[in-house]
């Protein structure tokens, strides 16, 4: 059955063709966005085709943020002017439409910031400018050295005055593309513009800001945060034909930040949740429990999808046995990471000899995801999908995640992966 | 050390930079042909500017054939006209300036081919439509179940005498590209044209031809075949400390095919085996042996290069202790498979600790590649770098193998790799 489903996998576009449409005719598909409904309607009638025995949204409350005009010029009297390329942070609250021109003061950390002081920073734009560090290999960790700037970093500059923050983007890559993402507010604090900048800029800001410590930015963006929306999970299942009420739960987030098409982060992970249907349909796979594909909503600004779908189970006294979530893209597939121990941990990892096949062969303890951790209270295993990571963060929230950076055999090797993890969990009882 | 040798890779842009040039400047690089002349003169200053010790040119007898003006037209008193997107095979001979029309036979393999015999076959063009069974994981397996239409196909054709041939590219990919590569006629036949048919476009004709078997195909081809000449493997070492007359080799082809940048196949493995020496020199890793990058020419059309180096090496008495290929891509590293067995397997299979930290776990027996092959007869350990291979044929001999393609994490991942390895078994006598 794990040759038959990998076989239905690699021989079948329907994913593929799936991802594409969402690349192509949803992209950009913020929370409350357009572009996120048709992203809702098309999953919902793709999991219908698919074959799930019931379809339904599951409604959730959004944030409603736009991005406006943005534009960043450094100015130096030695080096004339520039654009720089960047993206506004979600939630940042905008300039006015004159923008801001001020000096600039480049840091490494929060350390920095404090040792700097208010009267060094009161009124200047902080640049963050900590890289990622490149000799991680798990390129999650890279990631997570670098992101505090950008989720609190205009938090943190604000309390010493501050006009704005502009921060490097999180990612391994030397590139033109400026990577987005959210920044968070404390309560207490003034909010001040926050937008991202591309690596290469980055750089290039750091060696003038060396030789003309004088060299001024001038910030426009235009962005607005709007009310709260609503907005949905998409939500397809196969019934248990043994234990209908247990639950079993395979899914990513069907939002994606508004400049990019998302291909893998993260469709990728919604269309093989579909394609997990597809395949048990198709396979004639009736599994003990009712398993379920989850394209959840809202993972990029606020997790009220993840955490929408976990207290709805709680309420009504749903068993959640399992859950994978696939949100790391979907590059080759090597392995799962599963938040267990002990006994069942060693269960999950003599499963490992059914993937040994198909090069997939990480069975270790480790993290899921955030759409599905909310499940955690009520004792659901809970299973991180784990791709090859290495370019990951080359496209995370940027311009550059589109269709193309994903290959028909890796998404659907993971597809397999996953489809038949499941399946295993459910028939061994694990 | 380990460590550091992937640390000093991951934050390094020399190789990338280095594939960068080849992709973009000497593109097309077939054996003998100007843009190979530049690719062997700018190797050899990047293996001098690396920290080699000794660089140089090592004279190999070379191919030298050449496209020319090809177009191929499927013709249908049903379906009309349409251009079909080919690629002549390396060493085909040309057809006429006019061409040839004729009427098509589609045949998935030789068998197929006997069983229609002289009659049905005579004037025709063969049409050879066996796809790569995308069910193999080894994508490796997949092509070699589907290339001996493309290597023998217009050979074993022309013994029914067929007016030439047309072949669907060997790769998983569904896709518009024409993937090439070499055919090669049996010394007895006629030899007829052959050219490789994109997969989109072979299923295009099949379709025609079960719908309208009348349909005709107007091929030229002006591809023409040359006196051999000369050309050269790129070689650059590093002097042993202890043992100067024993050496490890690690190397890729430096050649082409005309029709792509060539950036996996093999520019990566060539820039990764520079990497090596420029490694050893930042490190100051001093090995016992002589350790060499090598730039083998012509493994596309017939192996002198690989030849050439085995025979030399064989001529001057050189003990070849190691030897390790990189020809199946650069994308993010699994492993390496060994031509090794009992003791010795064991022995290389034990260093795989040391790179489970990189997620490198494959350390298995296997094939190396055909340019080192030729140094089994002296009792080389022979070695092949296994990247993960899903996506490799969708760039394969084709116009879509190009530098955006890769990625400088999986790249240096690699050059890591194999510069560990070779490390490792210089200093514990493997």
């Amino acid at each position: 059955m794990i040759k038959s489903i990998f076989d239905a996998a690699l021989t079948d576009q329907t994913a593929y063709r799936n991802l594409e449409y969402l690349c192509k005719n949803t992209k950009g598909r913020l929370p409350g966005s357009p572009a996120a409904a048709e992203a809702v309607e098309y999953t919902r009638q793709e999991l219908i085709k698919a074959g799930a025995d019931t379809v339904w949204l599951q409604r959730v409350p959004v944030p409603h943020w736009e991005r406006g005009f943005e534009e960043c010029k450094a100015v130096s009297s030695i080096f004339g002017v520039t654009d720089l390329s960047i993206s506004t942070l979600g939630f940042s609250v905008g300039t006015t439409e004159d923008g801001i021109i001020a000096g600039v003061i480049e840091v490494k950390d929060f350390d920095e910031l404090k040792k700097l002081g208010k009267q060094k920073i009161e009124g200047k734009i902080v640049f963050f400018n900590r890289a990622a560090d490149n000799t991680l290999v798990n390129t999650f960790a890279a990631y997570g050295g670098a992101v505090s700037q950008r989720t609190q970093g205009a938090s943190e500059a604000s309390k010493f005055g501050a006009a704005a923050v502009i921060v490097r983007s999180a990612t391994n890559a030397l590139d033109d593309f400026p990577h987005t993402g959210v920044t968070r507010y404390a309560d207490e604090v003034t909010k001040i513009p926050a937008v991202a900048v591309s690596t290469i800029d980055a750089e290039l800001l750091s060696k003038w800001l060396r030789r003309d410590p004088a060299t001024r930015i001038s910030l426009i963006s235009t962005c607005m945060n709007y009310p709260d929306t609503w907005s949905y999970n998409v939500i397809g299942e196969i019934k248990g034909s043994l234990k209908p009420n247990e639950y079993i739960t395979n899914g990513g987030h069907l939002d994606a930040w508004d400049i990019t098409e998302g291909a893998h982060d993260d469709a990728g992970g919604c269309v093989q949740a579909i394609e997990m249907i597809r395949l048990y349909k198709t396979l004639n796979i009736k599994p003990k429990r009712t398993v379920r594909a989850v394209m959840f909503m809202n993972e990029e600004m606020s997790g009220t999808g993840g955490r929408g779908y976990a207290s709805e189970a709680s309420a009504k006294g749903e068993v959640h046995y399992a859950a994978i979530e696939s949100d790391r893209g979907v590059m080759s597939p090597r392995g799962f990471g599963f938040e267990a121990d002990g006994e069942r941990l060693e269960k999950l990892q003599s499963l490992a000899k059914w993937f040994a096949p198909y090069n997939i062969r990480d069975f270790d303890k480790g993290g899921s995801g955030s759409d599905i951790s909310p499940l955690r209270p009520s004792g659901t295993l809970l299973i991180g999908y784990i791709p090859d990571v290495q370019r990951y963060f080359y496209y995370h929230h940027s311009a550059n995640d589109t269709f193309d950076k994903v290959n028909i055999r890796e998404l659907q090797m993971g597809s397999a992966a996953s489809a038949a993890l499941v399946y295993l969990i459910d028939l061994l009882d694990i």
